[in-house]
């Protein structure tokens, strides 16, 4: 294991740490229980607060800020964060009008946010994300995975929650957004959870892993290395076939880095993908290219397609301030 | 070699047009000569133009846009593009007011761009970037070699250039920048040309490259792997003793990725590059933390130093819209 680290228990305090103080005009860290949360308190609107194990940054922290997130809570690697740290969240972020939870599908992730729901002094709803195609049932979830794709909901509920709507609104925006959604990835490297100190999965020279999870879970199966045209035709026609669009109907298109991944090869992907999409009719209004939902250093990237109406289109299109996503301001 | 590509002859023109597409409102790709220019041409200002090997993404075409570039030749990768494509960039990108060339100080994109700048029809100039600190000479290099501080050149003469200024006040300017800034990298592993087939150099488990360069060329010394805090403090010092910046001076502190780490490793090193210098009585006033200057999938990262004034934060902080840098619009 070779990671820019100093004590493998102190990676998620200095890292969170680091991001802290590089945006601080944006967040404001909060220790034990741990949190980020915008530096400036939004009022009159739904709160919205994700979280989910660290090692998939630049989610959900990077994505605290005006038009998206007002809090998040970076468990572990890899590890859920516990019911403290969602209610402490809530606490420092909440401006009257409730919390919306939007938290991907893990068992872990679902029964933290539920038990923190209970105790929550506030009106509050929990969207679920389950984008990921690749798998009905994995390693820790029940249902299919939430990936990628959390980011759109994110972005979209963010534009609607700023606009002041209520906490019924941004739920059913958000869950909207979702069933809307489908994503799939692969793999060509393993990632190496700092705290285990070997490969999550062995994989060979010659193989990828193809619908594997964002911690390395299995995929639909083991395969050998092909071309990239070969590798994207899989993920697209898996995507397509669970969202089953309309003909011409409207997209967006999103290629996900796991981390290791160079953009050089993501723009490559993002190529294919679009020829691809466009030949079965689609159009594509809306992209979005880069390391969004990584996996530590994983080599490997994820296709994410959301069939955009007039309502998401304008909140994917409206003005956001964040680390890790910025435009309109 | 495990990566995301059809064949190898196609990686560039592939992910060239993937780029092209994701990005079509914001830049033009022409081909044959091959660049990339921005969608909606600039009037009445300044052009700069830059370029270099690819494999170094989003260096440089996702730095066109508002505010910073007006074209951008990419070479194959690791190799210098050709005269050609600057002369058909210009001819593109010229408003009347003559064109900058933003070049980072290899032997090969020096020549080239001299060639193309004896062959202009237009007023010109040229700005070398030379930031890092860690060789005097190297591989490709006579002095030392352009890496990521060239996006900070390429950020803030971009905007003066936007703002109506001529090419003498762009050229001192880019050449200010430059001599304001320094930065040293360290490799954890190599990285792989497509048309070599395997690594550029080897690198023991246990092994960290101390001063690399950004296609791999040999840094300082080979080093055993140590603490994240321990190589910082030796990248910073390498810094500082170059820029010997006045006690109390302000600077914009750049982490930089090579694209193979994730960026929770590379905010564990802001942290401990910001702790660092704040020690030595300096005072970061801006921060970036990102893949803005790769080397194709390798794992490492960079530190950069930029002793700010009111003229160069005052450029910096102006509003950017390219692919990779965007704010205040």
């Amino acid at each position: 294991m070779k990671k820019f680290i100093n004590k493998v228990d102190d990676i998620l305090l200095e890292s969170l740490s680091g991001f802290a103080a590089a945006h601080h005009d944006l967040v404001r860290l909060q220790l034990n229980p741990n949190y980020l949360v915008r530096a400036n308190k939004a009022a009159n609107k739904v709160a919205l607060i994700s979280g989910g194990g660290s090692g998939h940054e630049p989610l959900h922290g990077g994505f605290v800020g005006y038009g998206m997130l007002d809090a998040a809570c970076p468990g572990h690697v890899f590890t859920s964060p516990t019911p403290d740290q969602m209610l402490a969240a809530a606490e420092a972020a909440e401006g009257g009008r409730g919390v919306l939870f939007i938290v991907k599908n893990y068992a872990g992730d679902v029964m933290n946010f539920e038990m923190a729901a209970e105790m929550l002094p506030f009106e509050h709803a929990t969207v679920i994300t389950s984008d990921d195609v690749a798998v009905v049932n994995s390693t820790w979830t029940t249902g299919r995975r939430g990936v990628a794709g959390t980011v759109i909901v994110e972005k979209v509920v963010g534009s609607l929650a700023e606009s002041g709507a209520d906490l019924a609104a941004c739920k059913a925006l958000g869950d909207k957004v979702n069933s809307r959604t489908g994503s799939m990835g692969v793999a060509l490297t393993s990632c190496t959870v700092p705290a285990a100190g070997r490969p999550t999965f062995d994989i060979g020279d010659d193989e990828l892993e193809m619908g594997v999870g964002i911690h390395g879970e299995p995929g639909r199966r083991r395969e050998k290395m092909r071309e990239a045209d070969l590798i994207v035709a899989d993920l697209v026609a898996a995507i397509l076939e669970d969202l089953k669009p309309a003909s011409n109907a409207e997209i967006l298109l999103m290629i996900n880095g796991f981390a290791g991944t160079p953009l050089m090869e993501l723009y490559l992907l993002y190529n294919t993908a679009a020829a691809l999409l466009k030949k079965q009719g689609l159009n594509i209004t809306r992209s979005l290219v880069g390391n969004y939902t990584t996996s530590l250093e994983m080599a490997g990237a994820s296709v994410t397609v959301c069939l955009l109406d007039d309502e998401i289109r304008q909140h994917w299109d409206a003005p956001v301030h964040t680390a890790a996503m910025r435009w309109g301001r």
